[in-house]
């Protein structure tokens, strides 16, 4: 199989972690007799820097033109802390997003057996929990127009989704719980929102084409509640643009760290790929990113975008391995860890090359 | 003392909860010579049924006469899985906070150390654990302008806030700040959204004018996830209506359940006192719900409108007292408890009162 893939390592430890998720593809290729071809481009805070743009053309088209792309992180505390900034890393993210029709974000929360003490959660809470987030990713409060008054006493933002939004992301998770076990639940706040009501109007339409599937309606409060409380009880959850933001991060303890969370964004064309942890300025540059969501989302676009399912089986066992032998990151170590188990990113990323 | 307080029960077991909240506030009355007077009002589904409207202005215009109010819960299946219902129980509750100008929601987080083991929390993870959130209550997607077009293919809501709203919830943030561990976090999600932008420049230059609060900023995702990882990190949170919303629920599982958790609204007027959790239709009239979180909101009351700290105090020890002889409702037994230490509504409410 011959593939073009474009490296946007993004900002802060997005450079060390792609890094490795890009030396797995390399394995998996020559292991597998694929040829992969690499090319990057930059994106966000180190765009800005570069030529003033968070998304440059040149990278647009270069995204455009590739199979599939696997990202790093962006943000920048700079912009963060300067509420007035009018050009932000973040812009170039939500850009992408937006020109590539990204519109199904999935997030597996994939629990692997060796970090359930790394959880703040109960291990007989964790155990068996597998989790499959869709999360809108082109519409909602994040794209609707922004508004500020002239002597700064007033701001908006518009929360709005179009029918064929909900539409187009609701039968990709009813198609995936098909796979899985029949289970979606649809997250939103109907009893408050006019956007969460026509979304709740739209699934209840829908389901009864997948009457094999058995759905659920939750509202946020009550979802980011029994995440923590029973997360287990989830199989497939669907929900938009801001929500998913929300819970997919809250979630991220499930799986013990946001170092190990991986997620797709896929939509008709291209697929991204990357980890849903954060550029991390405190510890970039400095060895001690965990590259496993990085190498994780790699095997997610093998799996998904290249339909390379025994390839992708291969690197989450490579990952499955590494952790059963002990080694760990800082994220994902606990007090019972010894010293000489924890391993920088490069270290943790040759191991899983192994 | 003589003071005139309004119980209004609601819908689901919001009527079994307020029962227990009046009762300990009438003994408090009796032990401490005080003189309270009660009255009651419907709102909610129970007042649909009963009028039509889910704030009757009869309603309205005793909670603007009266000192306190006792509220116990709202909603109703009925309206959730009818995403077209015009008329819907939570519009009394949201009409009643803007009415009165309720627009600081107050919600301690207080953890009882013989419910440490109810949580689905790792106790390492909880102990130490006191957070005090300030959401906001009148403002932000829940008050904002909504449309949906004619042929239902697309919904809005205005998300919005003026610079007066995030002022005055700030300063009472900061003010409490002050008086306890000085660390305020305020939460938003202002690398994407205008609104919080303009919250973080207020809170941000509301800041030098308490020195001794050290102030951070979080994103909302970032949040969602740290109160898992490591709620002890937070003491006063600071958070828009929505974010808020949201946040509460998620950390009642500190708390060990929702059914534990009071709350405070407070603004220029009356007071408004509720348990966070919600009218758990499916558990009503089956004297199973635990009366806990609104003998606490009773607290809540003598403590903040009433300024009773003694009389506070009392309640919140009784509940420590009941607690720590074993008694629990079923949401905060565990496998651990034994059968004949489980009690129902009234057998719990029973208990604190001796
Ligand atoms: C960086 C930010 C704009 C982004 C989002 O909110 O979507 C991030 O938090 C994510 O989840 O991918
Ligand atoms: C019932 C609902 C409108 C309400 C809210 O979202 O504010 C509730 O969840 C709460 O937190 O008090």
């Amino acid at each position: 199989m011959k593939k073009n893939i474009l490296i946007i390592p993004g900002d802060g430890i997005g450079q060390e972690v792609t890094t490795w998720g890009k030396q797995v593809l390399e394995a998996i290729a020559q292991k597998y007799g694929h040829s992969f071809a690499f090319d990057d481009a930059i994106m966000g805070h180190t765009a800005i820097e570069a030529t003033g743009n968070p998304l440059p053309d040149e990278t647009l088209e270069k995204a455009r033109n590739s199979d599939a792309i696997l990202f790093g992180a962006i943000g920048h505390a700079k912009y963060d802390n300067d509420p007035s900034a009018k050009v932000r890393p973040e812009q170039g993210l939500l850009k992408i997003r937006k020109e590539l029709g990204l519109y199904a974000n999935l997030r597996p929360i994939l629990l692997f057996d060796e970090l359930l003490d790394a959880s703040s959660l109960k291990p007989e809470v964790l155990r068996g929990t597998d989790i499959l987030f869709f999360r809108e990713l082109t519409g909602d409060v994040y794209f609707g127009e922004k508004n500020r008054n002239e002597d700064n006493t007033f701001a908006s933002d518009l929360m709005n989704y179009h029918r064929y939004e909900v539409e187009r992301i609701t039968r990709k998770a009813f198609e995936a719980a098909q796979t899985r076990s029949k289970k979606l639940c649809s997250v939103d706040k109907a009893n408050v929102l006019e956007t969460s009501r026509l979304w709740r109007e739209v699934v209840q339409e829908i389901a009864p084409e997948y009457p094999d599937v058995e759905t659920e309606h939750m509202f946020i409060d009550n979802a980011a509640m029994q995440l923590v409380k029973n997360p287990k009880k989830f199989d497939v959850v669907l929900t938009a643009n801001l929500f998913g933001d929300i819970l997919t991060d809250e979630a991220s303890q499930i799986a013990g760290s946001m170092g190990m969370l991986a997620s797709a964004s896929v939509g008709d064309g291209t697929g991204f790929f990357e980890p849903i942890h954060g550029s991390a300025h405190d510890i970039a540059g400095q060895n001690k990113a965990n590259p496993l969501a990085s190498i994780l989302s790699a095997a997610l676009m093998l799996d998904i975008s290249f339909g390379l399912q025994e390839e992708a089986k291969a690197v989450t066992n490579a990952v499955a391995e590494t952790l059963k032998a002990g080694w760990r990151t800082g994220d994902i170590a606990n007090a019972e860890t010894p010293a000489d188990k924890i391993l920088g990113t490069k270290e943790m990323g040759e191991k899983v090359l192994e």
